[in-house]
């Protein structure tokens, strides 16, 4: 796809995602994964990119928290002493506070109040709250249309269940040469919020399109979870199987104009880490590459210490960074076609790094070997700039003794990452490297403690 | 204490300090301890601050030095052609020549000049000045009073005597619930000069009034000794025992106008070392951190390499670095009950990190902990700011992997260390947190070559 | 030598070396190392300062490559339409292209074009072409002058031989106390040009001259040898004894007036990367120490993974950086003999750092020994600045820990390498050190894939 293409698609695609009501277990979050199992279908439906959906049982121990019981919504109003509707969740899922519990009453102003949750500094815009393990009720609304609330008597009308349904979550695995993953994940219990995170699903949902399209050396696995209780069950249900993770990135807020930002993992010099590192520093714009800290999405759960995956963050602006964050206000027009489009393509090129990278041994490794008479000049300086391309076989043959991977490489040498992969691959091509085994990203060990 | 009570307490008892002919050896260092030990004695006498005085025969083989003789001053006193007075050790110690031999002798003023030490650049000040090893006697006096001096005969009238006596030294130790230990020193053996050195035999002395009245983790351990010789003889005498002391600190020049400045031990990242980086940065003013270097104070005998213990030292102004140090006008006025005050205060604050210092083990490393259910916010959140306690608490339960003590996760988080130590504290109230057993300073192996 | 009769000395010299043909194989080289011999028999002849002359068979294979046929210049000449001589290599040895086939035709100027080689942007200057490993023939002029040529037919003259001869190298061993060797390497093939590397010859005859007549730790091994056939010649002849060298520099460039350059071997903190930092940063003055690339002279070949030797290279301008490089304006006027005698003080120092460095250990390292009763600051305090010296003491006797090389000294106290040293062997005359054996520079591993 062009980027203006790529841009729209993923445009479109949040628009799709925007309507249900979302929360971490409910009818909101089966909706959205058959939203994004449509648009995984729109495609060639390459085997192995049909999206599975999980159903866990409400009160399944999970580490150390529990299944919640799930949450639906059958209708949420509140009318007003003249019998008009003040708000309506039908009409947006964000006036109905989170996980709010059943509620028929008729209230005194007074008595709705504390029920009641707008933002005084931002009057035009209804704020997202939710209440998962206190019990409560209420309605998000605009700060404007709160201060004209007549006294009165109000009617409040929420309808929502709790049962003992599940939690629900989809998850894609497409297989590789090796059992070696690369998971991504993207969080999926945000309501009607284009940027946070209708952005991260979109670009999770295409990520399978495309990459169920191409010859994969890691296998991929992609999540579709509602954020720290979902992270945590996946978590809980793969515990034996987390160690074949080799990279990881948890994908939010990939559409807003915010310069593109990378959250090291916990390990902070992962090859996913560096991987991104030479990314963006390639993409030559401005970007932000910042250090793990224990706050923000689901990388608190994979990089929680007796994980210690090597799992990072991408996306554009962080929580609580712009206004717009948990409002109303991240809409359809906060997110841009440019942005999705160019939060992709940094994504791919990660990505792309990643399993590109591995690690080599010089089978000539004394002195230089005689480039000249196995034609390497010839055989890839037709389509790149001839000096870099043979100071990058230089610089391969060199620092190829076995311990370095190509990231290594690229980073000590300052060339272009893909550079040096030509390079090493013009050398494989003429058996001046052989692959080291097991080494290919270094060694990576999964904490335990 | 309140802060001006503090300042004036030290002040008191540096103007306490000051009179006595102290040197290396001799009853000024006696009469030294006995004005520790009143001190000490003022207060409710907690069991274990008694001060221990420890006399080391002359002759003793210490390291490799041999203890020497024992130094004591009758009278000294230079008599002018007119019969006057010119000097007399009685009105200043300084204005004898340090370890200065017996001299009776009736000398013209061109033999007595080798004998007569002044400052030329500062003609009303007297110098300080000693002669340990090379046998010597002399005066010390203002350039000012040198320079009127009439040709004529002089009467020098020193009454010293060397005998095979003792060097003597204090030692207070405060047990605490380990053997571990923590070492305050400060030299005794300077003459008249309120910085170098009662500020720091006053700040010592309040540390044990004021340590013996708390619960204390580290035993403390105090010594009052006569610079390099006194190090040296304790060193020799406790050779076995040294692996015991986890942290030190050099006490010395406590109570000028410079900013508060801590020498980093010969390792350089020992945690009195860190513990003293954080506690000075987050003071909030202006304070200088300086590398080891082998010259100093009692710091060269407890970081030579065979002992290499992990020492510091803290005091303001260093050594050479103002004009008034080893002169007359290190006097009462130099030293501020302000300074004194601030640096204690900070010399607490140093030793309250490494008291609370210790490396946790989180106990439920899979994921986060659900906090909520265990009340946390609440237990802790009225008595701090909120979001920085629950950040705390994030980055001790990630961090807590039993590898990092609180001072290396207050260093990442960039949180105060207090934070950090209270969140740990609520962590382990809820039993999220167990201790590493030996793990609490890091791994530390005492030298040896 | 004074620094002007060095400088004199060298540039003589130079100018004795540009007359030869040279290029990797052939009578040019022994010619060249005919001169060398010469320079070197001007001394007083001290034993082991002999030259051997190796000559390695065509046809011999060497690491990955085969030493090549040897070529010999009987004649070249370009005669014109006129019958006047156009360019001879008679005259300019750089008029010939590097191995060029023979060649007898009467040619037009269009057949000619392509054999003529000239810098169309520095008209005045003969360019330096080779084609060592495809056949060609041609003529390299001015651009001003290929400017002018006529139509016409030109007559080609080239009488140049290949045969099965051999490929030609010197080299000298001066015996030291121990086997560890000390590496110092320069290139014999370029012909003509003064700088590059007339002047890293000359360097390196005065330099066997020079050791040859003083006491040595090291074995010094000198290679005057063609670039990149003859190292790699000489490290596949010596493949097994290659793990003698400690350090090693390439020599190229040391006359022209850029600042003195060192560019670090593969390692990277190699000993003599080190020395050659402490040795710039004390000559006070602009310098630049650059990092290893796999790019240049002969260090490609000594830092190849395999081998991966501690040898740096060392002299002014770079390969490419100057504009006279390899052009007909690196001439005797281009090399000065300033910047030749200023380039050979300096490479002594790196290499009186390497010589003097070892490891020592403090023998009474429990506190600092006594120095005044053994008489240490007279001993030294006359010959230099006492302060020094006595921080240079308790430096040495601070970090004399066996672990610690008198470089590694002079870092950390930022003193002098020289007033390090003193220190060393004064302190080793009094028996307050002891070396250690074998670890006079640290441990080095030769590298192996």
């Amino acid at each position: 796809m062009t980027d203006p293409a790529l841009g729209k698609w993923l445009h479109d695609l949040v628009a799709d995602l925007l309507p249900p009501m979302r929360s971490i277990t409910g009818d909101g979050v089966r909706a959205t994964l058959r939203t994004v199992a449509r648009a995984l279908g729109e495609t060639d439906g390459a085997p192995g990119s049909e999206l599975t959906v999980h159903e866990v049982p409400s009160g399944t121990p999970v580490l150390d928290w529990t299944v919640p019981r799930e949450w639906n919504v059958a209708s949420a109003r509140l009318v007003g002493p003249d019998g008009k509707t003040v708000v309506d969740a039908a009409t947006n899922p964000l006036h109905l506070l989170g996980y709010s519990t059943p509620m028929r009453a008729r209230v005194s102003l007074a008595e709705l109040r504390p029920h009641l949750f707008s933002m005084p500094d931002r009057p035009d815009w209804v704020p997202y709250r939710t209440s998962y393990y206190n019990e409560n009720w209420g309605f998000c609304l605009t700060d404007r249309q709160l201060s004209t609330l007549p006294d009165g008597k109000y009617e409040v009308e929420i309808d929502t269940t709790f049962t003992e349904g599940s939690l629900t979550y989809g998850e894609i695995v497409l297989p590789g040469e090796t059992d070696d993953e690369f998971l991504i994940t993207t969080h999926t219990c945000h309501p009607a919020m284009a940027n946070d995170n209708c952005s991260g699903i979109a670009a999770a949902t295409l990520l399978a399109r495309d990459l169920a399209a191409v010859p994969r050396r890691h296998t991929f696995r992609l999540l579709f979870i509602p954020g720290t209780i979902g992270s945590i069950t996946w978590l809980a249900r793969n515990r034996e199987s987390v160690g074949r993770i080799r990279h990881g990135l948890v994908l939010t807020g990939l559409g807003d104009g915010s310069d593109p930002t990378y959250k090291r993992s916990r390990r902070g010099d992962a090859a996913v880490d560096r991987a991104a590192a030479v990314a963006l520093a390639q993409s030559d714009r401005p970007y932000r590459i910042v250090d793990f800290s224990p706050y923000g999405y689901d990388e608190r759960q994979f990089c929680s210490p007796g994980f210690d995956l090597p799992v990072g963050r991408f996306g554009r602006g962080q929580h609580g960074e712009y206004p717009q964050y948990h409002t109303s206000a991240d809409d359809l027009d906060f997110v841009t076609p440019g942005s999705l489009a160019d939060s992709y393509t940094l994504l791919r090129r990660i990505i792309a790094i990643c399993e590109q990278d591995r690690t080599w041994r010089n089978t000539a490794p004394y002195g230089e070997p005689q480039l000249g008479r196995r034609g390497l000049y010839r055989a890839i300086g037709a389509t790149m700039n001839r000096q870099a391309v043979e100071m990058a076989l230089l610089w391969v043959l060199n620092l190829a003794d076995g311990t370095r991977s190509l990231l290594d490489i690229a980073e000590r040498s300052g060339l272009p990452f893909d550079t040096i992969a030509e390079a090493a691959q013009a050398l494989a091509g003429v058996e001046l490297l052989a692959e080291v085994p097991g080494e290919a990203f270094g060694k990576i060990e999964v904490g335990g403690v």
